[in-house]
């Protein structure tokens, strides 16, 4: 890594300043430190990498390149291959890109490989999912339980406060949080909302329909669905309409373009959606002020011994409905 | 806000695009919106400013605004005075900056002022301590709990893991939580540590070693001294060497220049220190992205009716010691 550090007030006294970028309000960053700038690249390891979820964050990724003149890369296993993604991190760091972002798929089978990439000189950065027992400077992404109180807002104002409801999840430990965050504010705020079952839909979209549809059948009494992954509201929706049962009011998770159609017609009553542009652009940003000193928390953080970056952005969600769902679907 | 608004997409396209920029390596930014961005300001609305712990948040603000070609100022009142801050923050929307960032001294109070100033046009971000019933886009800040627990955790191997001590605060929520957190990781780590005094020290530098002197003498057989405020540390420095007990380990807050001195003779066993610098910085960056549309969560952010804008940045906290130390004075 000390090959590839910038360190733009050291390049500037020694370098030739160019009197140009200066004139037009920019950065005055010398010829030097532009041309390591170029050569940078930022690396997002990511898993399951076939979904369309990651759409937001490539986006991220192209607009945090132009805008500071670096490169910035997607990869990872097409499945959830959290082996392959270990291995992946390996032949990562052997690279040495300048920074590396991950969505651990298995945060114990990536903490290791997290440890050696910062102790080779690449600081790491986790979006999304985070591995908090590493030595990554900052993990971006959203508090699960917040968001889960914001989807049994949603879910408990549609179906006017009372009644029997499922919620629908994937048994990850992020994603339960937000199950948790369900329960809770209606045990706060909506005491007459009674949580029947907790249906395991595996966020497959194929099997999906079906836990909902059994979820019904056994349950034909409920007035709403709370789904907590990004498959769960289209498999509810799919579900409703095959029982004939739109009269049941679900909130969904993420803004999975296959989905939004759902709210549009009012299948779906609404969703709760994670900022991933903001994860991606902010971590590549953040990764490249720390390789370049342009965080100066103190003068050198790593004879300080300290993490110069934040030690979590939480993006927080946004609420999806009928009159602004044309804002997030994907062009 | 919609005069001052620069769209930077629709300003490259109608404008004339610099190519000079663009050769070097930078983002191509029209002459229109650059002239546009060293237009605005950004105005950090703090209080008690005459102290020297907003060092950090300037250096960042003049940092920032060197980045970004934007202008940007450091104000509010020399004391703590809540009332004169509330009047400022109104005489300064009227003055229709870019961006306010604030520290609030009263959040009940700040709060009527931040919705008005968000209501017209002009984004908020609060920075050290929240307003969480407003409408500001971010907050950047530590969680008191935390840094109180990494306190808590040095004092408490500097003790060897037990015995008395007392805790030193101000009666601020902020800085109560720290106090929380101390006694959280002795119930959970440390049992053999018993907190026999939390002291106020009413952060304020003339009277803080008083407290402490009162507080070794009523209570002799302590070991140990954790101070939770800007001023606990200094003034139980004071208090320790003028009661002859200088076998009392002090663990203090934040990196006042007056304090560092005393964990470089050691009276002082080490510190927790927040990132101040991180705060301001990115704060600008972000209400600025906000401004231009720089953070393209979605492509219209007013019509969506969200906050583009991370919800929580906790910066986290370093840990200052004997051999670190020299990192934190402001030379």
């Amino acid at each position: 890594m000390t090959g590839l550090k910038v360190n733009r007030r050291k390049l500037l006294t020694a370098g030739a300043v160019t009197g140009l970028a200066g004139a037009f309000g920019l950065p005055m960053l010398s010829k030097q430190a532009l041309a390591a700038g170029e050569g940078m690249e930022y690396v997002f390891l990511s898993v399951v990498t076939q979904v369309p979820f990651w759409v937001d964050h490539r986006a991220a990724l192209d607009d945090a390149a132009a805008a500071l003149g670096v490169k910035t890369r997607f990869t990872g296993p097409l499945d959830f291959d959290t082996a392959g993604q270990a291995r992946q991190l390996d032949e990562l760091i052997a690279r040495r890109p300048a920074g590396i972002m991950i969505f651990p798929g298995d945060a114990a089978a990536m903490a290791p490989g997290i440890d050696r990439a910062v102790e080779a000189g690449i600081p790491v950065a986790c979006l999304t999912g985070d591995v908090p027992n590493s030595r990554r400077s900052t993990f971006f992404g959203i508090n699960g339980f917040n968001a889960g109180r914001m989807g049994g807002e949603m879910l408990a104002k549609a179906i006017g406060g009372k009644g029997k409801v499922i919620l629908g999840t994937f048994p990850a430990p992020s994603v339960l949080e937000r199950v948790e965050g369900y329960k809770a504010i209606f045990a706060e705020k909506y005491p007459a909302i009674e949580v029947v079952d907790v249906v395991n839909d595996k966020a497959d979209p194929s099997y999906a329909p079906t836990a909902y549809l059994q979820a019904i059948q056994a349950n034909p009494d409920i007035v709403g669905i709370g789904g907590t992954d990004g498959d769960s509201g289209k498999g509810a929706a799919i579900a409703v309409n095959e029982a004939g049962r739109k009269d049941i009011k679900i909130v969904a998770m993420d803004r999975n373009d296959d989905m939004l159609p759902y709210i549009e017609d009012g299948t779906i009553h609404g969703a709760v959606a994670q900022k991933s542009y903001i994860e991606a652009f902010l971590a590549v940003h953040m990764l490249h002020w720390q390789n370049t000193d342009g965080i100066k928390v103190v003068p050198d953080w790593r004879a300080a011994g300290i993490n110069p970056l934040p030690e979590t952005v939480d993006t927080g969600v946004m609420p999806i409905t009928a009159e602004n769902v044309g804002q997030f679907k994907h062009v």
